[in-house]
């Protein structure tokens, strides 16, 4: 039997998996943290090693990892956590190193295939995966193909602007999606609004979290609820531009924050429904949440490997 | 040998061509008035019947127009100047009165293809087009697929928001990109500042169009070069947004407003360098003007026509 192993790189470990084709359960599952002594590609190479079967061959290599990249040319333009990754050509190294096909894809555009095979959005053709956590980041299946552009830079969907001149985002741009209702966006509204004098119950938090935001706005706190209100505004704002730029059948919320339950969310599906041009772009439109968990990283790996090449 | 009639519905007229296959001259080209006498639907069949050759025979009969339609179901949902158009089954229709196989396509889509294919495209496997004239619309080759979304409705690139609650667009929402860089948007924003009491050397024409707007700029009209500076502003903001979105290595600017020369585009050239969230957005990125002129229409529905059957 041939097996395909997986990486994925996140931003505190290293997980890798190896699977048989024709079964979506790892023959093993190994992990090593991102950062730590030696170079983070070394220590991949020792849990890729770990994984190889001793008795089977392996058919491919796939690496998915957070960060611009080019899929095409197999280079690592930067990796956020990642210290030397600038320009890494990490797939010609593996694939020197291993002597087996490497495929590489970047996080939301795994978990937007993993999701599309084995998850929430089996059975649709046209796909928009929405994350939402430290950053916001997409991935996009159209008529059965992941969207990538020609430099493996598209879908890139926290960084659309949905407020000329709004707040600063991580990308050094103002008003992006991901500068207003990214997690750390979320807290950070909070915060400044306690700093003007707003009362919460987070007010005397020394350091503020989406996940207190959330969990404040279920208890009743009037400024969270207010502040996952207004990002949702924006979320919702932003997916109807998506609708009408991608028209697909399903949209699937992944990360952290999509998690905060009906605060979030039912803001998001008000001003969806408000900011959508025509009713024929939600006409047998899904909302759904991401199905794989964990293991989206890696199941998108799986999901990625097993694409016929071109 | 086999003919293809192809078909292009504008506002004021309804103009077919048939074409050789290999040949990108037409043997013959007709035109009849959008609106007039008796129903458009039969206006348009006396036109492909007199396009009909003797002696050879026709592969099939290629349509396009403006408004929103399903290509798959063969189905238009409304077309803003023709009378009773409202899910009107077109390709059904045509194939029973012709037994040949026909196809749609959207005014946009099918400009992008034939730039694409014939024109400021060529060579291209990734392509953004963009048409500034009355609305705003648009067309996205990815890696050579023309990108429709499930039905049909993808790519309204007029239709997302770039300035929450701003002037409200033709379709109902505000803020769109067609409210605030479209001709009739740059004209009303004119008209709007001569009436709060701006100088202007448009301000004792009665109605002004952006065509007007376009040559006071010309002339120095500081209001007119205002004017096209703040349209560009977004198009350049809202182009930043496309280039995360699709990542393409060319973007070709279609309709009369996209010609008002540097006043608009040098504008748009800026706030794209301004918004872009990284260099490797713009690397190997194109800009150009359409190529195909008056008859992008027809040399578009051509471009359907050709492309193998999935």
């Amino acid at each position: 039997m041939s097996m395909i192993i997986v990486v994925d790189i996140g931003g505190t470990q290293i997980r890798g998996a190896a699977y048989r084709r024709g079964s979506l359960e790892p023959v093993e599952m190994l992990r090593t943290p991102t950062k730590g002594e030696g170079a983070a590609f070394e220590r991949m190479c020792a849990l890729i090693q770990s994984l190889w079967p001793q008795h089977e061959s392996v058919e491919k290599i796939v690496v998915g990892s957070p960060g611009p990249q080019n899929p095409e040319t197999g280079i690592i333009y930067s990796a956020p956590n990642i210290k030397g990754w600038d320009n890494f050509p990490i797939v010609p190294e593996l694939e020197k190193r291993f002597g087996v096909q490497v495929k590489i894809g970047n996080d939301a555009n795994l978990a937007a295939l993993g999701e599309w095979r084995f998850g929430a959005g089996q059975g649709h053709h046209h796909v928009i995966y929405l994350t939402i956590s430290t950053g916001i980041g997409g991935g996009v299946i159209n008529d059965g193909h992941l969207l990538l552009g020609a430099r493996g830079l598209a879908t890139e969907m926290g960084h659309v602007t949905v407020l000329p001149g709004g707040p600063m985002c991580g990308c050094g741009q103002q008003g992006h999606l991901e500068a207003l209702a990214s997690g750390p966006a979320i807290a950070r509204y909070v915060h400044e609004r306690i700093a003007s004098g707003e009362i919460s119950s987070l007010q005397h938090k020394e350091k503020i979290t989406a996940h207190d935001v959330s969990k404040a706005a279920e208890l009743g706190d009037a400024l969270s609820i207010h502040a996952l209100e207004r990002a949702g505004n924006y979320i919702g704002q932003a997916l109807a531009s998506f609708l009408h730029l991608y028209n697909p059948t399903i949209v699937i919320f992944g990360g952290g924050v999509s998690f905060s339950g009906k605060f979030l969310l039912d803001p998001v599906k008000a001003s969806l429904e408000k900011h959508v041009m025509d009713a024929s772009y939600l006409t047998d439109l899904k909302i759904a949440h991401a199905a794989l968990g964990d293991n989206a990283g890696l199941m998108g790996a799986l999901a990625l490997g097993l694409l016929p090449d071109n």
